[in-house]
């Protein structure tokens, strides 16, 4: 690992960076207070003409990537804390807050003028490719607050209610390396290598102090302006909570419980990692696949009806009496009718990581090579109790999608508000 | 599996597509001549300013994805041949032509009027989406021609002697569930969902004749006119030779040997799955990653000079008299004047698949969660014995890059000629 023999022509890279290099993207030598400048004044509107300058806020009230409009990638890790100090918490904390910041304004995690004979504070896969409407959302885990009853922080006494640990549902299949974490960043973007890349940048700040557990890729193909459609062809997200609407925001995402005044501003999130049999549900007559989401395929609309947005009628019946929309059909299961008035917000993406060797648990039982593919189901909330937990408790028994589906990866995390310049995400649970 | 019930409010599908739905692509109802007619008149220029609505021709002289300027996504999958029977292959070869060709236009890979007790033929995940500049470049293994030494469908004496088996380089960790194929698939578009899509309907309508054995989901973030990055953070493709240069396209990228006429026209793609352990390189001194690939990492130029496109010099030496491009730097070993003035097309993706769990290759030997990430190396040449290989054998056994990756997949293919209207990818091979 000798250095390069440095020969007389050679640019110095300082010099370089000064000179603004068409290769390296305008903020990317931006200094701290530079950025802070640039987060407060930046617009927060994402630029319909441009996916790749859309420009998101990071300080604020609530931490981007919640009620952000959706872009199209996303790249989300759990890690688990492997330090027992509270203070290398903190310090991790405010690094990724820093970092966080700079990256969601189109800089690198950290100035690139770094000598040679060290490793370059960023990785510079993303040098030119503009900050893409980047958010980061960080989340605490249960872990974060206890681990095997241990408080290792002394914030055991500060963990929300709300925090619960997920139960055990029906069907649940769960691979531990896909379960669970401490800490969460969820990085969304209109490009996958800028959401790859914030979490590259932050794992790798954490080394010492975290563990990778486990991290994803997503990515979501809507027509402009439309609902997009996930991977099984349904338009999904049609019955969403509006973002454009505060007060269902207050009602439902944001957090507000008195015994956790340190989340007030924050949410809830529910992760899991679904895998779809695709190749089993393309096999499926046309009717009973609309049977199973109680929605007409091509136009989204609910069974019967004709628009996407036309309203559903959970009474409706045929002539022979028969409900219109199955009685175990998804819509139906999950619908704020049929559970007490709840709604959440889903935020989810599809994720496609090639094919794997599975075993079906279908008959006639083959084994084979099949796509690893499915859904990265992500619902924030302002309580999973009355959230995603009875929601999930009845699709997981009685929904007929199913038949369809392996939840296989899970975990949950409350994700702080969002930090003021100077601050960082968390501080309200540490320090006040 | 019961059929859904009829409501008297219903809307019949094929009314629904004969209005024009929005949701519903321009194309999707494109009958067999319509697509031919407007596959024979598409301009075949990608639209700059609407990357969604590019469309690429897919019948001509060459098939598309080959030195069609490089789309951001692909989906790229190999198969197993499990019919015996001659007919079959051809069957399956025409269906994909006709699908093929549709799917590039905009369409779905059928028309969507089947009734609703019949399988959609197509997923229509896509509707709405536009045709994305999707390419679909089709390619035969050697295990077409023949199968542990069985000449299936009566065309092992047509085996090119250019589709070799590839030799087992140095270092090859190859993971037989990643490696080989009888067939092969390779859909490019500017969207995720588009090139997986292709794919999927096209294993489908292979059941019973195909399995897969693989598949593979890539993407390429670049700033737009400029070279992209890997994931390793440096400009990849720079030299590649330019596919505006005719001459040169002819020289190295389209097969011409006499042995195997059928081939005039096509190309030999070589598909390797290369793992890069990112957490190790970030570590590496900005330096030492700079002589490890030849070249200075945010301006892309050969080491010493300034700009990206400046020649490589690999006889400068320094006042010490050492080469200024190291012995075993990679832009000195896979370059042409290393390797007899050989050169290859390449056309590469990243990939993404989130973590595994790892047991390290280099000291101190951790076990641990990691990234699943790195390069899905696609390379176009007349003749791999005089491309690929030995470039690679050169690489694979010197090269400093290789503490850093790992060869787990790999595969050859011989991709033929384009198709007239009328015809199909292949039919040179059977028919004359």
């Amino acid at each position: 690992m000798a250095n390069d023999p440095t020969p007389p022509a050679r640019p110095s890279r300082r010099g370089f960076l000064k000179a603004g290099g068409a290769a390296v993207a305008a903020g990317a030598g931006l200094g701290a207070t530079g950025v802070a400048q640039a987060a407060q004044a930046a617009p927060g509107k994402p630029h319909a003409d441009d996916p790749q300058r859309a420009v998101e806020p990071f300080f604020g009230a609530h931490q981007g990537g919640i009620v952000t409009p959706q872009q199209s990638h996303t790249y989300v890790a759990a890690f688990d804390l492997t330090t027992g100090k509270r203070d290398d918490v903190i310090g991790l904390l405010r690094a990724w807050t820093d970092a966080a910041a700079r990256m969601t304004q189109g800089a690198t995690a950290a100035p690139l003028d770094t000598p040679d004979d060290k490793p370059a504070p960023d990785s510079a896969d993303i040098l030119g490719l503009g900050p893409q409407g980047l958010t980061i959302t960080f989340g605490f885990g249960p872990g974060l607050f206890t681990q095997e009853g241990k408080d290792r922080y002394g914030i055991a006494n500060r963990r929300p209610a709300a925090l619960v640990d997920l139960p055990r549902f029906n069907g649940d299949q769960l691979v531990a390396q896909k379960t669970g974490g401490d800490l969460y960043i969820q990085a969304c973007a209109n490009d996958p290598q800028v959401a790859f890349h914030a979490v590259r940048q932050l794992a790798r700040m954490g080394y010492g102090a975290i563990a990778m557990r486990w991290g994803q890729a997503g990515f979501l193909s809507g027509p402009r302006g439309q609902t997009p459609r996930n991977l099984m062809g349904f338009k999904d997200g049609t019955n969403n909570p509006s973002i454009a609407k505060a007060p269902l925001m207050n009602q439902f995402v944001w957090a507000n419980a008195p015994d956790a005044p340190w989340m007030q501003g924050g949410t809830y999130t529910v992760v899991r990692r679904i895998r779809i049999t695709l190749e089993h549900w393309d096999q499926m007559e046309l009717g009973f696949q609309e049977e199973v989401f109680g929605r007409h395929k091509y136009s989204g609309a609910p069974i019967g009806m004709k628009n996407e947005f036309d309203a559903l009628d959970l009474k409706a019946e045929d002539k022979d009496g028969n409900p219109v929309i199955a009685q175990n059909a998804h819509v139906r299961l999950s619908n704020e009718a049929s559970n007490n008035g709840a709604q959440i917000l889903r935020r989810s993406y599809s994720y496609n990581d090639g094919t794997n060797f599975y075993i079906e648990r279908w008959p006639p039982w083959r084994q084979e090579t099949e796509y690893d593919a499915g859904l990265i189901f992500i619902a924030h909330q302002g309580d999973p109790r009355t959230g995603f937990i009875p929601i999930n408790e009845k699709l997981s028994k009685f929904d007929m999608m199913n038949q369809f589906t392996t939840h296989v990866g899970s975990a949950i995390f409350a994700c702080p508000p969002g930090a003021r310049p100077g601050s960082y995400i968390g501080a309200g649970l540490f320090e006040t």
